[in-house]
């Protein structure tokens, strides 16, 4: 399994203070330690980081802790290998074109005989059930809307009917940008809070450091962020419903819905129950 | 214009002697300040970099300086804008998916009134005349071969056919990889060399540093480079004839044609001279 953490932002921001902690769990404070990849969009266009060395470990990630990269949309993820080898190609975050905007993609959880038909439009480069479900679901995106873009409420409901479809086949919670917004899904596990003003410290789970956000903000500033496991011990954390979609855009849920997953929470919880694979709707 | 740089090696090597060199153009050697990009593949997977800092000034570039990131095939690009803005959706090198590779696309030149219809499958998220090229061509592979794999002799054969159409728009030096091997042409201006067995000390033009690459090679090793600009001061490089177009494997020239470009590097070479837009080709 892996972890993930989104941010999504009202006005440029930058990610060090929560990827400081994040990052702690590749190998100090958890045992994720299979690669990491971090994503910042630039409008339509973004950096992506990826290295299949630690981000304890990584120059990389390193680089990406002291220098400090502004953005509205934000995905991170560091990996504990379950299906694929640790290489670069299996590496999250995702990133596939789409519309003239760069998509960005990472999952946590892990998909048994998840692999449904593609057009060849988006071919998996590694050999993930996760990047399989990215170039499934933009394959899906453009089965139904073709070469125009659809708004971001349209993307929000296909998601909605394709989501819990993934999902029959394991565990699927994700983040998915394209710069405008941040796309969050979870069957299991993930939390969110908003930081907004007035803005107060923060203390990090993971690492002995605290940030007083009255004191780097603006009361224009609010931002999302979105984890696997709460990043800090002094605020509140909501945790997903299984099967809850939000879509956050200028720091903020702007839509909020739930998918019928009581069957495969079951099934989950209780993973000797036969699964039924359902490729064939696909 | 805009300076390009590439390696192809039948080994995975680190480029940070070239780069180091290449770098200085970015402000100090050379004025070519407008962003700068650089892309590593590893297998069929790709890490790139871009800043819309200048090379000198990017603190991302001083990671790559430093890390030695090896890899077989390279592309490098420093900016001095022509066209499109200086921000991150219009750095090079531009990199999309296909046929479950990534490909790495960067341009020196400057095409006018090049705007081709495109299909939609890869669209430009910046407006650089560049980024349309790489989609265009892009868009003419897959019209070609669909969604099975040509081999690499098809692509280069496709790309002969299409690339002296662009360059009717003005010039066209390219360097474009899949990671398997290294495609370049020229209209005007790009040079090359290949280091092999025996190899020889090296002495960089921009900055007053030598490696002696016997001490640092094995007989194995063999490392094609692919510059605008020669880098080096005590080695010999070849120039590209105008229109002509080398594929390069296992760090070696494996293919060369040329083009007919006689008509249109005389125009290049007088601007006043009309010049006639064949956009109803495509």
């Amino acid at each position: 399994m892996c972890q993930l953490l989104g941010m999504n932002c009202a006005t440029p921001t930058d990610i060090t203070f929560s990827f400081r902690g994040f990052s702690q769990r590749a190998g100090i404070t958890s045992d994720h330690c299979d690669g990491f990849g971090i994503a910042f969009f630039e409008d339509k266009a973004c950096r992506l980081f990826v290295d299949n060395q630690s981000a304890v470990e990584s120059p990389i990630a390193e680089l990406v802790r002291n220098y400090p990269i502004k953005s509205r949309n934000v995905i991170a993820h560091i990996r504990k290998a379950t299906q694929g080898k640790i290489n670069l190609e299996n590496s999250h975050p995702f990133m596939r074109e789409l519309w003239g905007r760069q998509w960005i993609f990472a999952h946590n959880g892990d998909l048994l005989d998840f692999d449904p038909p593609l057009t060849g439009h988006f071919t998996p480069v590694g050999n993930t059930d996760s990047e399989r479900a990215f170039c499934f679901l933009l394959d899906q995106l453009v089965a139904k809307f073709g070469y125009v873009e659809p708004s971001l409420t349209q993307v929000f409901e296909l998601l909605l009917e394709i989501a819990p479809k993934i999902a029959e086949h394991g565990t699927f919670n994700f983040c998915l940008s394209n710069g405008q917004a941040l796309f969050s899904y979870a069957i299991t596990k993930l939390h969110w809070l908003v930081r907004e003003y007035p803005f107060k410290p923060a203390q990090l789970i993971d690492l002995d450091v605290e940030v007083d956000f009255s004191q780097v903000t603006t009361p224009e500033d609010r931002v999302a962020v979105i984890t696997t496991e709460p990043l800090t011990q002094n605020e509140v954390w909501q945790a997903f419903q299984p099967g809850e979609m939000i879509l956050f855009q200028y720091g903020q849920p702007i839509q909020r819905a739930f998918t019928q997953v009581d069957r495969l929470v079951r099934e989950q919880a209780n993973p000797t129950l036969k699964r039924i694979t359902r490729a064939d709707q696909y």
